[in-house]
C-alpha cells in the first residue's frame, strides 16, 4: 500500500517533464549566465527562455520577471522593496501599507519590518467567516499615504480566492481620485508629494497558490506586482518569481553584480530558473483536468459529511481552489489527527507546513472568526494531479475509524 | 575536440556524485521540510544530514550554519545582517565597516547599502602589487567603531591568498584592547557601549573561491563568519551557505517563516542544500589532487612564458590559489582575446563573469596598481579537475597564434 500525499498546498513533486528540462543544467551545460563564452551563452539562453514561458504565462513582457530564491523572497523583494525605494525617495512622508489579516507569514513578516525600518503603518484587513476581504473595508482603509496593498490570490490553508481584479479595480478608481485631488491641491501649489507619480498605492498579490488554478494574466488582473512559487505548481523548491510592472520601482534586497535587471545579485540558479519555465509551461494541462480535480475534492468532502457527525468545512463553498477541502473535526485535536494519519501513511496538514512546525494556531483561521477549539480541530487537505477516488475512498475510512477513536478518548 | 573550459572561477560543473545525491528529493523525497509528516520529515532529515556535513567541513557546529541561495546573498546576510542588527540596537552610534579593495561586488555592494542605509563608514583597504592587504594598513583602520571586517579568503580574479588567521589575529588583539579600554573608561563610566559586548569587531571572510583548495576550519581560521559557495565546488548553483559563529548577532534580510533559525525564511532548497552538502563531504579528494592541478597550472605559466613574449602573471606568485593563471598580454586586447578564444572552442574569462559582462574594468586588477591598458589586456585562466595537459597544450597552441595575430593586427 502506497502512501497518500494530501498537502500539495505544502509543496508539490517535481513534474517528471520539469526534472527531464532542468538535468542538462546541473553537469553538462553548467555555465554561469554571466559569462560570455559559449558555456555562458547557452546557460543565458536557458534562463531567458525560462523567463520568457514565465512571462509568456503571466501575459507580461520578460523584463517584467524576477526570478528569487523562494516565493518567500519575492514576497519580501515586493512589499520592502517597494516600500523601501518610496522611504529612500521621501524620507519624511507617512508610509502605509494595507495587507489582509489572512497573508502568509511571508507577506506579514516584511509588513512588520517595513514598520520597524521604514516607520511604514499596516493595516490589517479583516476577512469574513468565509475569508474574503471586503471592499468597504478596503475602501475605508486607503488614504493618501498608502503606498502598498499586498492582497493574497488565494489562501494556502482555505482557498479562499480573492477578487483580485475587484481589487484592483477599487486600488486603481482611488488613484484616480487622488490624482484629481493632486491636481486640484497643485493648482493650490499643495500637491500630495508622494503620490505625484500617480502609481501609489502599488498593489501586489502573492499567487504562489493560485498559479496551477486561476486566471494569472496580470494586464486582466491589474496587479503591480505577483508572485509565484516554483514548488507548488510541480516545478523545483528554491525558486521563485516576482512579476514587477514596468515602472514599479524597487529597491533590491541582495546587491552585488547586476543579474535579474539589477533587482536581485548573485549568479542565477539556473536549472530551477528552467524547471520553473517549464512549470508554468504545463499548468495548461493541468488547467484541464481541474473540473476533475473539484469533483474529487467535492466528493471528498460530501462524503465525509455523510460519514463523520460534527465535521464542517472551513472558508468558502464556493470561489475556493478546488484542490482545497480545510474541514474542522469538532472534539478532535487536529494535531492528534495528523500524526495518526502519519502513521497510516496518510500525509495532511493541520494549517500551513510553516505554522504547524511553530505550532502557533492558524491565523487564518482565527481571522475567520473560529475558536480556538474549532481551530486546533481543522485539518487541511490538499489534493493533487496523483490523487486518486481510491485514495480519497482510504483516507476516509481511516478518518471515520480516527476521530471516533479520538472522540472516545 | 571537445570543447576546453577553464573558468572554473566563474562556475563548476555538478560533480555526478553530487547530482546522484540530489535527485531523490526532486519527484520522489520531494516532502516541504516544515511538513510534520513522514515526507516533511524525510526532506528535513536531508537537510539535517547536509547541515551536518557542510559543519563537519567547516569544523562548526550544524546551527551555526545557514544555507542561502546564493553566496551573493551569503555576503549580503554578512554584511548587512551585522550592521544591520547593530544599527538597531545603537541608533546613534558610529558604525565603521573595512573591506579590502579586492572584494568581489556582493561585498561591495552591500558595504555600500550599509554606508547608505545605515549610515555607516567604510574603508577600503588597499593592496599590494600582488594583491595582499597590508597588516599595518588594516590595524590603523581599525578604530572603536569599527563593526566588521570583511576581507576575502582568495581572490577570485587573480586567486591571491589572504593570511586570514593573522587577519583574524590583528582584529582579536584590537579587540582585547579595547576591552581593557573599555574597562578602564567604565571605571570612569563612560564605556565604549556598543563594543561592550566585546565581540567586535566582527570578522567575516568571502571563501566562496578558496574551499576546494585551503584549509577551512573556522575556528583556525579566527573567522566569525564565512561564505561557502555551492557551484564553486562542483556543487549546484542557487546555494550558498554562510557560516556564523554561535553568538553573532544578525539581523535577517528575508523575514516569514522561521526556517533556517529565524535567519533565512523561505522553504528550503532541499536538492541544492543536499547538493551542497555532497559538495562539501568530496573535498578531500580534489584536494588530494590539489599539487597535480599546481603542477598543471605552473606549466601552463611556465609555457606561456616561454612561448609568447610580452606575457606577464598578474598577482602573487606564491600563495596563490593552485587552479588560477591571471596572465596579461601587452598590446592585447583581452575582450578580442576571449572572444577568439570562444571561437577556438576554448572558455576563459577577461576578469569576474559578473565583470566581463557590465564590461567594466577590473576593480581588483587596477587595485593591484596595473595600467588601464594592462587591466584590458589581463586574461583569467582558472583549471579544473577536468583540466588536462593536452587542453593546456592546445590552448598554449591557439594563444601564441592568436596573440601574435592580434598584436599584427
Amino acid at each position: 500500500m502506497s502512501r497518500i500525499y494530501l498537502d500539495h498546498s505544502s509543496t508539490t513533486p517535481v513534474d517528471p517533464a520539469v526534472l527531464r528540462a532542468m538535468l542538462p543544467y546541473f553537469s553538462d551545460n553548467f555555465g554561469n549566465p554571466s559569462s560570455i563564452h559559449s558555456f555562458g551563452q547557452e546557460a543565458q539562453k536557458a534562463v531567458d527562455v525560462a523567463r520568457q514561458k514565465t512571462a509568456d504565462f503571466l501575459g507580461s513582457l520578460s523584463q517584467e520577471v524576477i526570478f528569487t530564491g523562494s516565493a518567500t523572497e519575492a514576497n519580501n523583494l515586493a512589499v520592502l522593496g517597494i516600500v523601501g525605494q518610496i522611504r529612500r525617495q521621501h524620507p519624511k512622508q507617512p508610509l502605509h501599507i494595507i495587507v489582509s489579516a489572512i497573508e502568509h507569514e511571508s507577506v506579514l513578516a516584511p509588513a512588520r519590518k517595513a514598520e520597524r525600518d521604514f516607520g511604514a503603518s499596516v493595516t490589517y484587513l479583516p476577512v469574513d467567516r468565509e475569508g474574503f476581504v471586503g471592499a468597504n473595508a478596503l475602501r475605508d482603509a486607503l488614504t493618501e499615504n498608502t503606498v502598498l496593498v499586498s492582497i493574497m490570490y488565494a489562501n494556502n490553508e482555505i482557498g479562499t480566492i480573492q477578487p483580485v481584479a475587484e481589487v484592483a479595480k477599487i486600488i486603481s478608481n482611488f488613484r484616480n481620485e487622488l490624482r484629481i485631488k493632486n491636481y486640484e491641491l497643485s493648482k493650490k501649489s499643495k500637491p500630495i508629494i508622494h503620490n505625484s507619480s500617480f502609481l501609489t498605492p502599488y498593489f501586489h498579490t502573492d499567487a504562489a497558490q493560485g498559479a496551477l488554478y486561476l486566471p494569472m494574466k496580470v494586464a486582466d488582473l491589474g496587479v503591480d506586482a505577483l508572485t509565484l512559487s516554483g514548488h507548488k505548481m510541480y516545478g523545483p523548491k528554491g525558486v521563485g518569481a516576482l512579476y514587477f510592472k514596468k515602472g514599479t520601482l524597487l529597491d533590491p534586497l541582495i546587491v552585488g553584480a547586476a543579474q535579474e535587471y539589477g533587482k536581485r545579485a548573485g549568479t542565477e540558479n539556473v536549472s530551477c530558473i528552467v524547471g520553473l519555465g517549464e512549470a508554468t509551461a504545463l499548468i495548461p494541462k493541468w488547467r484541464a483536468k481541474n473540473e476533475e480535480l473539484k469533483e474529487l475534492r467535492d466528493y471528498f468532502v460530501e462524503k465525509i459529511g455523510e460519514r463523520i457527525p460534527r465535521a464542517a468545512l472551513n472558508g468558502a463553498p464556493e470561489n475556493r481552489l478546488s484542490n482545497n477541502a480545510n474541514i474542522r473535526f469538532d472534539g478532535v485535536s487536529s494535531a492528534d489527527l495528523t500524526l495518526l494519519l502519519d502513521q497510516e501513511e496518510i500525509a495532511v496538514s493541520a494549517g500551513s507546513a510553516c505554522e504547524s512546525k511553530a505550532q502557533t494556531d492558524s491565523h487564518v483561521l482565527k481571522a475567520l472568526g473560529l475558536s480556538v477549539a474549532q481551530v486546533r480541530s481543522s485539518l487541511r487537505f490538499s489534493l493533487g494531479q496523483a490523487t486518486t477516488r481510491d485514495d480519497l475512498d482510504r483516507v476516509i475510512e481511516v478518518l471515520v475509524k480516527l476521530v471516533k477513536k479520538l472522540r472516545n478518548f
